[in-house]
């Protein structure tokens, strides 16, 4: 039996388009003999839907669509649909009055609908929010063929493979129990750096331990901060890999599954990314690309300092968008160095974008003298510093108000976590693009983008890093080495770990402290940071809820 | 029996500040014969923690906090106290790692851990993302009195009351079966319009049905957007108000529990405010009080337009804060009235508040010149309307970084909605104190403020709102009028309404398009601002879960 996989990109809330898209994809694969059709998790309203689930209209109309979509699809084909369903008895019972469904339709109505039975409420994920957790184990036959279903988290409880449970059940352990011959799980999975590497050895574990073939589709596609990086996967019996989709693309497989050895053929397996830096490259290209396609934006601004961060996101914005559709803006001060504004035109030449110089001294003697009373007899300091960012992000603010380009921030994770970054200046933006890539990546990201030829100046990879705000200025004289700081800030960030812990793994006290408190202090400007694309475990966006009056 | 109700003020992770708070008022009331002292949830961490619940080490210092609180409470006296707790089965279960408890401490000693068992997931709660719900009734005896214990959201699933249930089970049901003789409920729960009434009639609701007073104790103070109003509650057995404290501040009740008649005795009831604007005032004045304080600010700047948001902002700050510690910045540009200079003027000589002038004119010519070659040809638009509000944010900042002012955003919820603001201009700010109050509403406050003398001069209640960002502008050239926009904007915000369910309202269909588009349109600036306080039922905040690229 041909089963195809659908690695779709939905657009959240348009249910019209994402029905087109699977109704298209329905009608190639049924021309091409397969009988089952795949999509991923919620792949009508696309993932995640949040506060749009709150409406209840939204959920009538989900229905309508899937309804239509019933009567559309080729009747000979039976697909599966991610939805959000109402649960008929949640004033009764008091559970949530939504189920995180998947449908399967076939003959022009639906044959059958399942509910999601584990729902994630850890970092970015709110799905106790919104849904009721499915009671019972999911399956149908086709063709003689006993096929479970599992929706994404359905998967993730594995004991063995975890070392722990995090939910009281294990779904894929229920349909083992029910004997079914093919485990399909339907996800929306979002990318972080490493985890196709713990997907696969989750499925292959799940495959060997059943002793069944596993299918796993994926979303694919940017929403907001979230990037799913699809690679849809097959494992055969014997826990083999037989395929695998495209990584950060939309993708198509169709596999065949053998009735007699009731186990999948190898089939089509894309490459990987070959390295972290590529796998991270792509994604934040796919995030680009899709954020400002999906905001009904084309082209882009940045402003370029002449230093490494805006100049990768440069880089990824060409390829997200094209060279055309992106504005480097060079705005210098009487403190930038010379080779701010030289680097800064030869990364714009290498990438073929356009620039704009805007010099900002007028500005800030503007700013200067409109502040003259206030004040007199202070020192030059932050106030001074800041009015710079500010008067840059003002001007780019102001292209892209007047000429229609959506902003790009280009802050790293470092900056954002120590809060070495100007609130309504170089913070401005729509999406800050590497707002999860720690200052140490970034330089690794830049290295391997020149593996074959220059694309970041050998200047911009090897100058100090300096906001040049002041004369002289580079990152060190306020920062640790970014060696040492990217450590602690992933100690604190990502593993969650105090400071007496971080000091036991040997790094100086006064360093930790000094880090720690600069980590707390930031937290009311990143609470007015942009949407920031994530790429690790823990991203300083949706997954980051922290108070900021505390202490 | 004499029973202790201890209306705290916590900061969120302040450990030894809150358990201070806690020994000090036990001392206090161990002085005057009082048995049992309540705290309310959470009260050793301060509510809500969020994400500091995910750090090990927070955990492992707060048993150590109650270990300390344990052994220096006066022995003969019974301490509710909230906290989390680790759960030491989740990695066999499958269940969150941590409890929301209560600790009843005495004679040096933890003597119960109770668990909270309904986790709020809807809104602005988050909670299931940390807790795992407790699974059994909660009592402890004391002097023969059987006392029934719940957290908050536990007493929130009377079917009776509400007409549906939102959880499987309910605590207090399950407590009177078990024959208890009072019911104590230990509360954070966060303030809204109108909250108070349905606590009261819920509160009233269990006492009658079950035949058992209640004793309701709430956290008070704001933190972050969250404002907690107190009020905490006494019911006798037949349902009759014996004690409530006091709206928006700390206060310390003390009741008795009549052992022969199983019933609480008339104690002392706080008069609630006496009408929605009196209670809203009360509950901004708490909220910018806090934020500042906790933030460790004294002094707040804002600026000054005349206009009436920034008028009644100005009013709030200087109630909560001391009007010497508010200054009020007049920034006139070209576009100005006249009225727009004397209005502030008049405002702040009424609040006693000091001002400065800073006109933008300058640097409005000098961002003109510094965009001729990239403007020329273009007609004045939102881009140069942006400008004027951004040179001003830039400037309140540049104030606020200079002399360790926090600065105030004035947008209300009207503006927020429909993005009739401008983002890294005059939605700067630490605070933005105004954003969960509709415009009517501001009106009726500032109205409800001059009940007897003018504080807000009549000239900017009756003048038409205007942004005075080109000539002759005012806000109804671009929007409907408020009380149209208003009833609109709630139900779409609170009431999650579609356009075809407001229009069959009786609103006019282009009206109500125009508006659910421009709510959709500006969900990335509402991304970007800073924490807004929550009056209403749905606040644009931690409760309002929108995606941006999404249609």
């Amino acid at each position: 039996m041909k089963i195809a996989l659908a690695q779709l990109n939905p657009i959240v809330g348009d249910l019209q388009g994402n029905a087109q898209q699977i109704l298209k994809t329905a009608q190639q694969v049924a021309t091409q003999g397969v009988k089952l059709l795949l999509t991923p998790e919620l792949s009508l309203c696309g993932y995640p839907p949040r506060d749009l689930l709150l409406n209840a209209n939204f959920i009538a109309e989900m229905e309508r669509a899937l309804q239509q979509l019933a009567r559309d699809l080729p009747p000979n084909l039976h697909v599966s649909i991610g939805l959000a369903t109402a649960n008929p008895t949640a004033a009764i019972t008091g559970a949530k009055p939504l189920f995180n469904s998947i449908a399967i339709l076939a003959a022009g109505s639906i044959q059958n609908i399942f509910h999601k039975r584990l729902l994630p409420t850890y970092d970015v994920f709110d799905e106790h929010r919104y849904f009721a957790p499915g009671s019972e184990a999911n399956y149908f036959t086709l063709d003689g063929i006993k096929l479970g279903v599992t929706v994404c988290e359905d998967l993730w409880n594995d004991e063995d493979f975890w070392g722990k449970r995090s939910y009281l059940v294990n779904p894929i352990a229920e349909l083992a129990e029910q004997n079914i011959d093919l485990s399909l799980n339907l996800s929306a999975s979002p990318y972080s750096l490493g985890k196709q590497q713990v997907r696969s050895a989750m499925l292959k574990h799940a495959a060997v331990k059943y002793d069944r073939a596993v299918l796993y589709v994926n979303q694919v596609g940017a929403n907001d901060d979230l990037i799913f990086d699809g690679c849809s996967l097959g494992f055969d019996r014997s826990g083999e890999l037989i395929c695998r989709g495209t990584a950060f693309d939309r993708d198509l497989i169709i596999v065949e599954f053998d009735q007699v050895t009731k186990d999948l053929k190898p089939a089509n397996i894309q490459p990987q990314p070959d390295c972290a830096d590529a796998e991270i490259w792509q994604a934040l290209v796919l995030g680009v690309r899709d954020y400002i396609h999906k905001c009904g934006f084309q082209k882009v601004i940045l402003g370029l300092s002449g230093g490494i961060d805006s100049a990768l996101v440069a880089a990824i914005a060409a390829e997200a968008l094209g060279a055309e559709h992106v504005l480097g803006v060079l705005m210098p001060s009487t403190y930038s160095s010379s080779h701010s504004v030289t680097d800064a035109i030869a990364v714009a030449a290498n990438l073929g974008i356009k620039t704009e110089t805007i010099p900002i001294g007028e500005l800030m003697q503007g700013f200067d003298r409109t502040l003259e009373s206030q004040f007199q007899g202070t020192e030059f300091g932050i106030a001074e510093e800041n009015i710079q960012s500010r008067i840059r992000g003002t001007l780019l603010m102001s292209m892209s108000n007047k000429f229609g380009y959506l902003l790009l921030s280009t802050g790293n994770k470092s900056e954002m976590a120590v809060g070495y970054c100007t609130l309504y200046g170089d913070m401005n933006g729509g999406l800050a693009v590497i707002a999860d890539v720690p200052k140490m990546r970034v330089y690794s990201l830049c290295k391997w983008l020149n593996r074959e030829r220059e694309i970041i100046p050998t200047n911009i990879i090897t100058k100090p890093p300096s906001a040049e705000l002041k004369p002289g200025q580079v990152d060190q004289d306020s920062l640790p080495p970014y060696e040492i700081l990217d450590e602690i800030l992933d100690a604190i960030v990502c593993e969650h770990q105090s400071p007496s812990q971080i000091i036991d793994r040997g790094f100086e006290p006064q360093v930790v402290a000094r880090i720690a408190r600069l980590v707390k202090l930031a937290e009311f400007k990143r609470r007015q940071a942009p949407p920031g694309l994530k790429i690790t475990d823990r991203a300083f966006g949706t997954g980051w809820r922290m108070p900021i009056a505390a202490k």
